[in-house]
C-alpha cells in the first residue's frame, strides 16, 4: 500500500447526498457525533478508507479477529426529504503533515464521485469552560455560514485554526466546487465528551431538516459527567496531600529558623 | 534505491506453502522463534528483501565483512506432510510510518507469487509476568483462530493492538485473500526472551503439525534467566544504596529539628 | 493535494519584473517588509502557492470563513521605471525539508514562467543589539551584491548560514540562470520586527529605485516598542521576585549555620 | 528539486579509476582525509550532487555569495600508476533515512557511469582512547580486506555497525558489482580530528600506492590538540567548581548536624 485508496462494498443510488465527517480529534467530538447519527439512522456501510498514513497497528476485536486502522463510508436514504446523506468516520487521523492532506483530498475525491456539493465537517473546540457546549461555526462560503448561525451556531470569537481533517477538508473543498461548513463542540478536550457531541448534532440536524432522538447520548453524558467528577475527586485528593506535605516541610524549616 | 525490493536467489518449487513471519520486536520473539525453526529444519534461503526504510546502517561481520541491512525469506520441502514452509526472518523493522505499510505489503507480494494461502506471523506481547508465557492469537478469520485455540493459544483479554509487520500484514492479508494468523509469546519485552519464544514454538508446531526439537532453548533460556537474575540484583543493590543514602539524610533532619 | 502548485488568478503582462520574496521567519522581517510594500503600492494578488507541505491547519476569518495556508503573488506596474515588481508573501514556511526545496523551487518556476531575472528575498538576521537594525547582504553574483552594499547594506562579518526559502532561493536560482539577492535585517527574532523590516525596506527601495513612504511603519515600531517595553518589565519584576526569594532562603541558613 | 541529482561540470577521461568518498561524520575524520588529498594531488573539480535531503539552508561566503549545500567530484589522473582517482566529499550527510539511501545510490550511479570497480569510504570509529588512532578496516570482499590489513589496519574487534553514507556504499556497492573498503579512523569524535584523517590517510595510501606528503596536517594536528587541552582545563575549572560549592554545603550541612 504506497497511497490512501477507497474501497467500495457496494454501488449506492444516492439524491443530492450532503456528506458528514467526523474522525477523532479533540474531546472525539466528531466521531461520537457521527457515529450516534449513523447508529439512529440505521446508515449503510458502502466503503473503507485505507492508508499508509494511519499508525502501523492492527486492531484485535474481543473475539480475536483483526483488522487495519481504516475509515468507513455509510449512506441513509432520506425519505421524508431532499438530500440522502454520507457519513464518514474512522479509527484515526493521518499521522503526517502529507498524510492529512492526502486523505482529505481522498474524502473529497469520493465526495465527487457522488455528485456530492456539501460536506459538514465534526469536531472540538477547546475552551476551559464547563457550561453546556456552544458550537462554533466555520465555512467557505457566507449563505452556508448564515445557515449554521441560523442553527443557533455562532461565529468564533478568536478566528483560531481548525486542525485536522475537519479543518483541511473546508480548506479543499472550493477547489473542486464543493461547499463545506464545519461545526466544532466546545469541549476540554481531555476525555470523550458526548456532551460536546450533543451540541454539535442540536445544530447539524437543525441544518438538516432531519429529526433523530438524541435521548441515546444522555447515557452516554451521565458516565462520562460521573468520570470526569472521579478524576477531579482524585486530583484534588492529590492537591490535598501536596499541600500537607509542603505544611510539615514549612514546620521544619520554622523550626530551625 | 527508492523503494523496498525483494531479489531471488534461486527459484524454489513449492507444494502448498505456508509463510511464517518474525521480525525483531519485543522480546525479540519472532525474530528467536523463526530463526530457530530456521535452523532446527536446515531450511534453505532463498531470497532478500531490501529496504530504504530500515536504518541507514549496515552491518560489520567479526570477519570486516560488511552487509545491508535485510530481511531473508528460507523455505523448507515438508517430506512428511502436506505444507511445505516459507521462514521469513530479518534485521529491523521499518523505520517509518509509510516504510511498515510498505515492508509489510512487499512480504504479501511474495507471499501471493508463491500462491501462499495462509501466512503466520509472531511476535511478542507485553505482561509483567513470572510465569510460564502463554500465547495469544489473532486471526484473519474464525477457523483459523479456532484452528489456534486447539492448539493452547488463547485470545487477548484486551483486545490490545498489534504493532508492526506481524500486526500490519494481518490487516493486509485479506486484499490478497490470503489468511493470517498473529501467535504472541508474552514477555516484559526488555530482553531476548527465548522462553516466550519456546512457548509461541510449541503452539505453532502443533498447528503445522511438524515436529521440531525445542530443547536447544532451553540453554538460551538459561542464559537469559541468570542475565535477568544479575540484572535484579544489580537493581536491589542500587535500590538499597538509595534506601541507606536516604535514611543517612532523615537523621540529619531529624536532628535538625 | 501531493505537491506544491500554483493556481494562477489573472494574466499579468509584466515588463522586466523583479520577483520580491518574504515569508513568516525570524522576526517575522520578510513577511511585514513585502506586506507592507504590497499595500503601500496597491500591488495587484494575481496567483496562490498551496503546499501539502504547509502545517495541517486552516485559518478562519472573524467572519467565521474558511481558508488553506497558502502563499500569494503580487504584481506592480511601475510606471515610471523599468522594472515591474512581483511580490510574494506567505502563511507559512514548509515544515519538512523536502518540503522547503519544493516550495523554492516552484516559486522559481513561477518566477520563470514571468521572464525574472532577478529576485530579491527578505528574512531576519539574529543579533543581541539595540541599535537600529543593520541590514546583511548575500548575493549570487558579485555586481548584484555591490548593488546592495552601495545602498548601504553590510557584508555578513561571520558567514553565517541563511535558513529557509529566503536562502534556498538563492542556492537554486543559478540553476534557472537567474539572479538573487537575499536581504537580511537585523532582529532578536523573538517577536515581530517591524524596526528591522524598515531597515530592509530603505535598502530594497535604494536598490530598486522606487519611492515608497515608510513612514507608515513608525505606529506598528511604536507598538512593537512598548511591548517590547512591557515584556522587558514582566522579565525585571520577576527577576526581583527571584532574588527576594533568594536572598530569604539565604537568610534562613545563615541563621541555620 | 524533488530528488538527488548529479550535475557535471567537465567530462574526465580516466583510466581505471578508484573512488575515494569523505563526507562530515564522526570527528570529521572523512572530510578532513578527503580535502587534504584533494589539495595535495591538485584534483580537479568535475562534478556536484544536490539534493533536496541536504539541510534547508544555504551557505555565505565571507565574500557574501551563496550557495547550495553540496557534494562535490574531483579526479587526479595518476601519472605514475594504474588508477586514477575519483574524490568525493561534500558539506553534509543527508538529513532523512530515504535520503541516506538515496544519495548512496547516485554515488554510485556515478561510479558506474566512470567504470569504477573499488570504492573507498573513509570515516571516523569513536573509541576513549588517546593513542595514536588505528584504523579500522571492513570491506565487501575478502582480497580488498587483506589488502588494507597489508597496509595495516585492523578488523573492528567488535563488529559494530558503519553509520551514514561511508557504510550504505559498502553495502549498496555489490549491487553494481563494485568493490568496496571502509577505513575508519579511530577518533572521540567530539571535535575535527585531523589526528586520526592522517591515520586513515597512512593506510589509503599504502594501499593506493600514491605518494602525497601528509606534514601538511601536522599543523591542524597541533591546533586541535591546542584546542582539546584548553576545553579540557575549562572542563577541570567547572569541575573544581561544583567540588568546591559542595564542600562548602557540606560544611553548612555537618554544622546543622
Amino acid at each position: 500500500m504506497k497511497e490512501t485508496f477507497i474501497k467500495e462494498l457496494v454501488k449506492a443510488e444516492l439524491k443530492n447526498p450532503i456528506m458528514i465527517e467526523g474522525l477523532p480529534g479533540l474531546g472525539l467530538v466528531g466521531k461520537i457525533a457521527t457515529r450516534y447519527l449513523i447508529k439512529q439512522l440505521k446508515a449503510q456501510k458502502f466503503a473503507y478508507l485505507y492508508s499508509p498514513h494511519f499508525p502501523y497497528f492492527v486492531l484485535v476485536s474481543k473475539k480475536g479477529s483483526v483488522r487495519l486502522l481504516r475509515g468507513a463510508f455509510y449512506f441513509w436514504k432520506n425519505e421524508k426529504g431532499e438530500n440522502d446523506l454520507i457519513l464518514f468516520t474512522g479509527d484515526s487521523q493521518a499521522q503526517t503533515i502529507e498524510g492529512q492532506y492526502e486523505i482529505s483530498s481522498r474524502i473529497l475525491d469520493f465526495a465527487q464521485h457522488y455528485n456530492v456539493k456539501l460536506v459538514i465537517t465534526i469536531g472540538g473546540y477547546r475552551v476551559e469552560t464547563k457550561d453546556k457546549p456552544k458550537v462554533v461555526a466555520a465555512a467557505t462560503n457566507q449563505n452556508l455560514l448564515d445557515r449554521a448561525l441560523r442553527a443557533e451556531a455562532m461565529i468564533s470569537p478568536m478566528g483560531s485554526p481548525i486542525v485536522g481533517t475537519a479543518g483541511l477538508i473546508l480548506g479543499l473543498a472550493p477547489f473542486r466546487k464543493i461547499d463545506a461548513l464545519c461545526l466544532l463542540g466546545e469541549t476540554r478536550g481531555y476525555l470523550p465528551d458526548p456532551k460536546a457531541a450533543k451540541s454539535v448534532l442540536e445544530v447539524l440536524l437543525k441544518i438538516l431538516g432531519v429529526n433523530v432522538d438524541l435521548s441515546g447520548l444522555d447515557e452516554e453524558i451521565a458516565k462520562a459527567d460521573s468520570m470526569v467528577a472521579r478524576l477531579q475527586k482524585i486530583e484534588e485528593r492529590r492537591a490535598l496531600q501536596a499541600e500537607e506535605i509542603r505544611r510539615e516541610e514549612d514546620k521544619k524549616i520554622t523550626y530551625i529558623s
